[in-house]
């Protein structure tokens, strides 16, 4: 007897956050590794999820979801994005932003298939990609260059195997928020070469200096090839809730359906009642609040950095900041990040977690969506590498 | 761009059950086609997930799941089963008894592998067999006499790829309850050819008859090649809750934490709360109980049957029986239990969703988790058909 090794290669990507976090607990740490968000969810989602639970909302609901959820869903994203979706054809609840996009690489990929993705990446996303037999294929952004792409890099990685783009906007790690006129580029490449546009838009309502999220259905021509992945787990803080979704035209949509109801059955159902209760009772001014917030956290953060001589890249979105650590050190962003845990007792994310091969060792990545004390506390501390 | 169609091939066994419970829905009858068990849930699980929801714990858990929740999971576990299990080391809470399957298939298996699996089998594990691109090779358990199986039919199907066998006890659909001889003629099977066994013991608390349950990992040499699934969506009427967990032998246990990680993240963590509260502090009163209760609902269901002309094949556990349709008319499982929902308001599976191949046409599939005057008014209906 054996494990199967031929699955599990290739996907150790999350081991570098794990780590960090396990030594950060050890010496009682602040940890700004993982992606937790441990600021207070919004009283109306808890307390809709602990009415649903009191009042029996205990068993499986439709293997898409709620219907009601489904459709507060699609009201908020057209009020938003000014997208359309049908509640009962086109949006399928998961257990989480992963579980969503989970299905859709089920559904959607063959094995072999190739899919750009832009590094640095979400680990997550190159382990499912991975998970699936999917071969990612990475097309740089350009860090000194506020994270720019040339279009020229992606046609010279096209293939006939190309199936699809995969975007994160705003991204993790580096925070960059896609303009209207770079995904237009993109959209004219995935229309021109029949690819499929996965777009990861967890965080969009985490966007800075008055910028706006651009949600790449809502460009003409991309609604039919765009599958739209989204959830609450951020907007809401409560990321142990797994509460995700995918948005896409009805044809894909009942497929990934399928694979939602083989692998996840439905999302718990109490905490699918919650967050039905939030998304149809918080007005617009929460989401909205949202950017302000977090965007005095980050200049908070970022002139912490900047004074710790860990020069960052100040990220137009998300809630996480790649900072540079050539004066620190130690070989690897993994021995300089223990560098920074031990001398300041603050984990982050060594950047070669985000790469696929060599690249982000001089790189490692903070996450700045802890609540205002932690954080302050978080920045007095970093001043210790100055 | 197109749908995955290779991946989507066979996997289409849900379909049945989908369809009866929409046409129930439509026509307001009672559905006793899905699991769905709408019995309320222990006071003491509601409460602990409320006040974990309303006390912040929303956020993301250890990927194996609450240490405490492990803690109660491993008590449990050698309090009704008499074996031991690390809670550190050999526990993997996931996104119910299907998360757990699906990782421990993950990692375990490797495409083309063979699982033998008893007919009439749980469409999820033939499913998710087939998802991850294993083979499934049937055993047939034969009704006229108890559902036995022979070891020659094990034998028989043996081949140099063959892997491991699944063994679901108290099984659904049948209600058979493995008996220790029976596992022990499975086990040295197992052994003998170095077999997994993935052992679904998801009803271990539904036991009728003054049978008691045998935990496969329970019997000599056994432990170190069995991993044992179960969860609490039945125990403590959850199954919207998706709270389930696998438990063997680290080295599996590892791996399977590994793809729990990367699909799943964590199972909801205010429901982990809940069902650390419950298993806390209901005592074993609790879990006995839970026969008894249902051994009654059984007798009561299995009358009508009787009276209806629907002869059952009386189960020793679990909470669905298998009923045989032959005196209705239609030429299909489906055209009959059809028959029975549009003549009595009543729906059931058809029995051909539980055999890969034409089988079953004679039955059709209750379930009696239901509360008591839903139960007795079910009954009453059915006795329109004789």
């Amino acid at each position: 007897m054996s494990l199967n090794l031929a699955r599990r290669s290739g996907l150790v990507m999350q081991s570098d956050i794990r780590l960090m976090s396990i030594e950060c607990a050890r010496i009682g740490g602040i940890n700004l590794s993982q992606g937790v968000c441990d600021t207070p969810a919004p009283p109306v989602v808890l307390q809709g999820a602990a009415d649903a639970l009191m009042q029996g909302g205990n068993i499986y609901t439709h293997h898409t979801g709620i219907r009601e959820l489904r459709q507060v869903i699609a009201g908020k994203q057209q009020r938003f994005t000014g997208v359309m979706f049908d509640a009962d054809r086109e949006i399928v609840v998961s257990a989480g932003a992963t579980g969503a996009m989970y299905c859709a690489f089920q559904a959607l990929l063959n094995r072999g298939d190739e899919v750009i993705v832009f590094e640095p990446f979400y680990g997550y996303h190159v382990s499912t990609l991975r998970a699936v037999e999917a071969a990612p294929v990475f097309v740089p952004l350009d860090p000194s260059d506020g994270w720019s792409f040339r279009i020229d890099d992606l046609e010279a990685v096209v293939t006939p195997k190309t199936r699809a783009i995969l975007i994160n906007t705003p991204a993790n790690p580096s925070g960059k928020v896609f303009s209207r006129d770079e995904l237009a580029l993109l959209a004219e490449f995935a229309i021109r070469h029949e690819l499929f546009v996965f777009t990861d838009e967890m965080y969009e309502h985490f966007v800075f200096d008055g910028l706006s999220h651009v949600s790449m259905a809502a460009l003409p021509g991309m609604r039919e090839r765009t599958i739209t992945i989204s959830g609450l787990s951020k907007t809401f803080s409560i990321t142990g809730w797994r509460i995700g979704y995918a948005l896409c035209d009805a044809r894909w949509a009942s497929a990934i359906g399928y694979f939602n109801d083989l692998f996840y059955v439905c999302a718990p159902s109490p905490l699918q009642a919650g967050v039905t209760a939030g998304l149809r009772e918080l007005g617009d001014e929460y989401y909205l609040g949202l950017s302000a917030e977090y965007e005095a956290k980050r200049d908070l953060f970022c002139k912490a950095l900047v004074q710790a001589g860990l020069q960052p890249h100040i990220p137009q979105g998300a809630y996480y900041v790649l900072a540079d650590t050539e004066r620190l050190p130690g070989a690897t962003a993994r021995e300089r990040a223990m560098h920074i845990l031990h001398a300041t007792g603050v984990a982050s994310v060594p950047g070669s977690a985000f790469y696929h091969d060599g690249g982000g060792e001089n790189l490692v990545r903070f996450c700045f969506a802890k609540e205002e004390p932690v954080l302050a506390e978080a920045c007095e501390r970093l001043l210790k590498l100055s």
